[in-house]
């Protein structure tokens, strides 16, 4: 088979204003990057605004291990596959982040025969989406620093200041530095880090934001510092909220690319899937709603921490009514799932199978607690056996839903149509009784044991002495009547990444609790979470090159 | 009169693909940023490569003053006032940068009825060229540091790193700070800084290359550090060079935008004009060549530092072949190197005028140094008298030019028609006889000494001790035979920025000289130079907003 740049490189790709007019969006109401990229301008959705919104598909996955689900891959290739069958689709993603590609492992955007173009733009600057995130985050902290500098009329605690420099960068040196050395006129010298531009909270109020305005205000009550006396310093204690929405105003629009197979997709924004919320930006789907029958979205690592914060964060804040949960997995996971290890995961091992299936229940348990029904695809894998995958219809039917194959990496939209015609027949006959797991309202204790009792299979939760002290101080401030954003491995159900399978009898430990008042939601801390990654020995970047023609080479 | 803002408003732009039309661009050859912006892509160049040149026209100006000289005004509306006389022309300009719109004075690109729109866009995020700047620096920051951090191969001395991360921003408290604190997982702690990203080498680069393969091989031979042995560490030594210029290829691309009045502009690149050389791109100024009669370039500064480097760098590297050059001044700025201050720049005083028409002479007769004929300009303020018009004719006409009034400020194209006239006379009569000042292959102590003496009027040169070790290191490492960089104040012939006029005796000081491999010169520093701004006591940033209505107020 053909690698994934060879694919991309054959795409016959048509004009973004041909997509779009499928979509019934004209010309003129495109934003176009080049010939094959645009934004949607807001006029597109006013138009629309009353007209019923399509269908809403969630993709997630169980938890992910080495062996790889093909979560995005099965995302891009069910819209194919919707298409293939009559439906308009469309497929809303996250935006691939620029820095990570010249890490470990290159760029992406789906694989093989799924794959989303034109890949090379979009995994280098694409619309200039997250270079804006970058320049607004920056801008409120040179206005803090610049504020301290001048005077400090807001008396900021310079020990306090929690807003921190991003980059969109893999840059270990970054994390930890100390800023405002070298005398008076570069201003207070003070601990300080970047974290990588994703992680911003700019990002995840891009992505919670119902409209500019809404962005605007969320951004004004981004807490910054804190006094001496430990009260909370804003956005707009400082006032730069209008010049970050200013710097925002294009990257809030979504962007309209396409699928190999020229079915439109929507790709905006990209938060942290651990201290944030992991989905593509509300304003994408709600665009996508309005101008396709079906929406095919997804969701950051497994569906404990991704399909969980999908409903309870986003849908929460976008008033989004998803009709239908794909939960894909393959059958290798699986077996990693059940013990087996990297060397055999080729070999038949239905005992494997059948144990590491565990896994996959427990995701499906919890996507009915929220009320919507799923589906199961498997990424079929050349190596899987016909009593593997036996096997695996039987234990996915007994719990009352159906396992479908998906061949999308090697067949494209054809080897999605039964997948398809399964989430067309959910949409239309099941009905979906979606509501969040939990009630805003109730304590930020009871709002995190919920979720590690419901959807981890937590015995029981312990809070440290720092996460206790960290949650008084949030209800002082008033700002505890939000929904609480998991930050906890995605290997596992548990906070213990080894834990494999369906881990019962657990004790989840919460290390400490942030507030991202601005976002509007409080962030649980199980573990270290690395915001600022690092590059490895042998970086992407260095085989990534351009020929003499112009061909791009190492970049995915 | 009406605000800047008011008349940028109030254009009747043309879609951008007919502004290309009229250069016979095709739709199909440009990347377009929206209807109004695009970049425009090489087959355009490959297409006309054998065409001749069309004249090139550089604006540059008396040496700057608070009371305001108008170069980049005057550089639109002469464009304007060349087509108006059935000329094609092309106005060729550098772009703003980002982060200090938040600053002191908000954005700019021009004035009056002499601007380029899309002011907003142009003053905001544009094409993305600084942010892929942004992002290729760091890039090699990043890949630096991981080099150290996982093993130091190339025995780099964490002492002796000269490559500093950029932002576009003005952030004070990064000039000076201590990077990878916190433990070994971080790095290796050491000093480092900020920039502002317009003094990234990388700009340079971008703008003294004449293609994609000369910026890679520039980049590749980019200075980041030297060893124990004192020996230099390139960008090629730790391989970024391939991802740097993937990160680069759409970046390189000059930008078409338009003016007030449809007259295409090219808007590429932004170098410092003190450590760099302050001229928009070699690719923009010939991609102008061909697509028009008339390119009207500018350089940063006044004529001392601008058209030096333009003359002695840009050129030079280009291959560039001037064809007269339009010397701004107003009676205002003049009087104030007569010695007038701010409250009396509206009194008429022929005396004060006279006396600083001294260093419009020395500006007139150091453009006569490089063999090309001049034409000087007079931005009209409507405070000028008729007896100081006349006293400044006379004496630019005793020195053997022609002085026009230009009011293009007020009256856009129009205003600019007895330039653009004088302009094409001066092009279709007058030979032009371009030679630079100085040979690349003397020494870097006579090259300095040849510009401080001729075009400075210096009676002689100091170098300090750090300065002459500087240059053994340099010549040790073979990287002398390349021109020299002035980084000297803009606001008087010399290196006292209080010696207004045309000063002389005076003796200017070197304190030291830097190498800038990758661009191909070597920096002079002849005082401090700030390379990362700061923002004010009440930034601009705080008055930027955007209304409900989509209008943006106080970005410029």
């Amino acid at each position: 088979m053909k690698t994934d740049v060879q694919i991309a490189q054959e795409a016959k790709m048509l004009y973004i204003d041909k997509i779009a007019e499928q979509l019934g969006i004209e010309k003129e109401d495109l934003f176009q990057y080049g010939h094959y990229m645009a934004k949607i301008e807001p006029v597109v959705y006013e138009r629309l605004k009353d007209k019923k919104d399509g269908k809403l598909v969630l993709v997630t996955a169980i938890s992910p291990t080495p062996a790889g689900e093909g979560k995005t891959t099965v995302n891009i290739g069910l819209s194919m596959g919707l298409n293939k069958i009559g439906k308009k689709a469309i497929s809303a993603l996250r935006e691939p982040s620029l820095g990570p590609s010249f890490g470990v492992k290159g760029g992406a955007a789906g694989g093989g025969y799924a794959q989303v173009v034109p890949m090379t733009n979009i995994n280098l600057h694409f619309t200039g989406d997250f270079h804006a995130i970058t320049a607004a985050n920056n801008l409120i902290a040179a206005m803090l620093d610049n504020h301290i500098h001048q005077g400090n009329e807001q008396q900021i605690d310079v020990r306090r200041v929690v807003w921190k420099r991003v980059l969109d960068m893999n840059d270990r040196a970054l994390r930890q530095i100390v800023v405002g050395l070298g005398g008076v006129s570069n201003g207070y010298p003070r601990e300080d880090g970047f974290d990588i531009t994703v992680a911003s909270e700019i990002m995840a109020i891009l992505c919670l934001s119902n409209s500019l305005e809404e962005f605007k205000e969320k951004v004004s009550n981004i807490v910054i510092a804190y006094r001496r006396d430990k009260s909370p310093v804003f956005v707009k204690d400082i006032n730069a909220q209008g010049a970050v929405t200013v710097l925002m105003k294009d990257a809030i629009l979504p962007n309209l690319v396409q699928t190999l197979e020229n079915t439109p997709a929507i790709l905006h924004g990209g938060p942290f899937a651990n201290i944030a919320h992991g989905c593509n930006s509300i304003l994408a789907t709600k665009y996508a709603l309005k101008l396709a029958d079906y929406t095919v979205t997804e969701a950051g690592f497994g569906a404990d921490l991704g399909a969980e914060k999908f409903f309870d964060i986003k849908c929460r804040m976008g008033n989004l009514h998803p009709n239908a949960v794909v939960i894909v997995a393959t059958i290798r996971a699986l077996k990693h799932h059940g013990g087996v290890t990297k060397e055999d995961y080729d070999k038949e091992n239905l005992d494997a199978l059948r144990k590491g299936f565990e896994n996959l229940k427990k995701h499906m348990e919890n996507v009915a607690k929220f009320g919507v029904p799923s589906v199961v695809a498997i990424n079929q894998f050349p190596t899987d056996t016909e009593g593997e995958i036996k096997l695996l219809k039987e234990l996915v039917e007994k719990e009352g839903r159906k396992c479908i194959l998906s061949q999308v990496f090697a067949k494209g939209g054809e080897g999605a149509v039964d997948l398809a015609k399964e989430v067309v027949r959910v949409c239309e006959e099941e009905e979906s009784n979606f509501k969040p797991l939990y009630d805003v309202n109730d304590t930020i204790e009871n709002k995190i044991t919920t979720i590690a009792k419901e959807i981890y299979g937590a015995k029981d939760v312990i809070f440290t002495k720092e996460a206790k002290n960290s949650i008084k101080r949030i209800v002082e401030n008033g700002m505890d009547k939000v929904p609480v954003c998991m930050a906890k491995t995605q290997y596992s159900l548990s906070d213990d990444p080894k834990l494999l399978g369906a881990p019962k009898d657990f004790e989840l430990t919460v290390r400490n609790v942030r507030i991202s008042n601005g976002a509007g939601f409080v962030v649980a801390l199980t573990g270290d979470i690395m915001t600022m990654p690092g590059l490895p020995k042998v970086p992407a970047a260095n085989n990534i090159d351009i020929k003499e023609d112009g061909e791009i080479v190492g970049l995915f």
